[in-house]
């Protein structure tokens, strides 16, 4: 009887016996900050006194466990690097990676919940820059643990997210440049909604004027992370009568594009002009001539991931609401000291 | 009890009743052709009789299905299309599906099944080109569906497989160079194990032969698929007195190498030399110039699979032991007419 009944405390009853909602409680569960610390003493007691163990390794058939990863779209480049992250610290902990594709669209989302419905999961890990409001209270209401990896870098979210160092990948990789001799830099931002673009705009400038050159405004370029916009972009910047002699693309999309816009203006990377993008996507150590960019960590992000929804599923507290590890400057051949 | 009873049917069950071996009533069950059709007769029939459905949709949960889909390695370029396929057609059909990496290492399949066997699984999909008899046998013995998806092409296995036609596909691109006005045409070869190696370069020599051009066995290179190689090759190639004026590669990693030999040698693509792949790998329409390659069908592929797995866990029959997916010459700016 008494592992049955463990298994019927469910959330809304301990809700009940410390008078508190049932977010409240999932907030305890999922070892969120913004529960006071009354509250949550009373919370975690009644969860110990009542044996409520969300599905604990102890409580559940060995090899059962599913994690499920979240992506609005798997067109993503970077959609294998997180789910390689994911898989490999969810398998060796004996669970299962169940990957899944949403499309930002409600009725696939709601198909989603339903098929996840019928079987266990750990917890949740979304890959976006934002999971509909509807859908986090869903997950919220079944005490589902939630963690967020967001590459992008958007506004605080409900759940703990997880990104990189965007704003000093920026400067470093900025830093490098004026290290090589160019003052004339180009620069092609990302969307200005998303929080990573500004954190990498501001890192641009920050090298800029920490090494005293004047920032020039028309060397600053928009852009959406796209190969074509980073086209445009660095042809726009090659035709200035004062044309840069590096360029930094927030992406490596972008680089790519600027590739191409130099090659098509009959120059050549790096001797006419140095690029520099950001991701370290695989592939684009197999361009020619292989990029020189910032690394972000994308299956370590995807494996702390795993690891934060493998405890918060067991219960345990988490440090922060956010983490960001550390991108890393990749010097490949895109790179030379101006002419 | 009629329906626990249906439940507690095994497939050794059938197989003593029938008089046959476990794996023949697996054949059965997988609707493998290689059964005689009076076995089959005899196995489908007490299958009917004992209500033997292998997790049909009306006995289960819904949503609760999983299919599993498996890599050697997630770091394949290939594997997020796959992913993206499989993934279309099992969330269609309510089911989840579970991606695991098992690296080719034999603890790591035995976690793997070790972690499998607490859940229930439709099927497994496999993307390599050899399956490890073992496991085979193992997932046999458990009257588990197989599906192997195997865009390099080896000698046939004992599940349904997928892939693509290379002689066709190669055969295409080589008479496009050659409609181009190409006379010496390079060739890089993929390993001479995997029937795909030879598939393409029995295409590229047909190509040749049909349209009157000597083959040159100076122009056929080894290569492995990746990079590394086909910058070797490439090299190679641009260095011979007579060097080709294209160079077909049997992969997109080593057309980007030819592009890199391209570059080191201070020659352009295609004004040079025209480059061919074969993949069509998402990134090569983003390198620079965009890469003319013949495109292999990876997430129809994955829908296929995902669809065969699935007709297979209902207890239908397949058509045939081997599906192959018809590639396509995607045209970009690699290639010219000869100067």
């Amino acid at each position: 009887m008494g592992s049955d009944s463990s298994r019927n405390v469910t959330i809304a009853m301990i809700a009940r016996l410390a008078g508190v909602s049932v977010p409240t409680v999932s907030r305890v569960i999922n070892g969120r900050s913004d529960v006071s610390p009354q509250t949550r003493e009373r919370v975690e007691g009644l969860l110990t006194q009542h044996g409520y163990r969300r599905r604990s390794p102890a409580g559940r058939r060995p090899g059962s466990a599913l994690v499920d990863l979240v992506f609005n779209d798997l067109d993503s480049p970077w959609a294998v690097e997180i789910i390689r992250g994911v898989e490999d610290v969810a398998h060796a902990s004996g669970a299962g990676t169940v990957v899944s594709a949403i499309h930002q669209r409600t009725s696939s989302a709601k198909q989603w919940l339903d098929n996840m419905r019928g079987r266990s999961t750990e917890g949740v890990i979304f890959v976006t820059s934002m999971v509909a409001p509807p859908l986090q209270a869903e997950l919220r209401r079944r005490g589902v643990p939630v963690v967020i990896v967001d590459p992008a870098g958007v506004a605080p979210q409900e759940a703990p997210t997880i990104g990189a160092t965007n704003w000093a990948g920026s400067l470093g990789a900025n830093q490098y440049l004026l290290g090589l001799g160019h003052r004339r830099i180009g620069f092609i931002a990302g969307p200005p909604q998303l929080m990573c673009s500004r954190a990498r705009l501001d890192g641009y400038r920050a090298a800029l004027d920490a090494a005293g050159v004047a920032i020039d405004d028309a060397l600053i370029r928009p852009g959406n992370f796209y190969h074509e916009s980073g086209y445009a972009a660095g042809t726009d910047l090659l035709a200035l009568p004062d044309a840069p002699t590096a360029i930094f693309a927030s992406s490596d999309q972008m680089a790519l594009g600027v590739y191409e816009a130099v090659r098509k203006r009959g120059l050549r990377v790096p001797d006419d002009v140095s690029v520099v993008g950001f991701d370290d996507l695989p592939e684009v150590r197999w361009c020619s001539p292989p990029l020189t960019t910032v690394r972000q960590p994308l299956a370590e992000m995807g494996m702390l991931a795993a690891r934060t929804v493998l405890r918060l599923a067991n219960g345990e507290r988490i440090e922060s609401p956010r983490f960001e590890l550390a991108t890393e400057l990749v010097v490949r051949d895109s790179t030379a000291p101006p002419r």
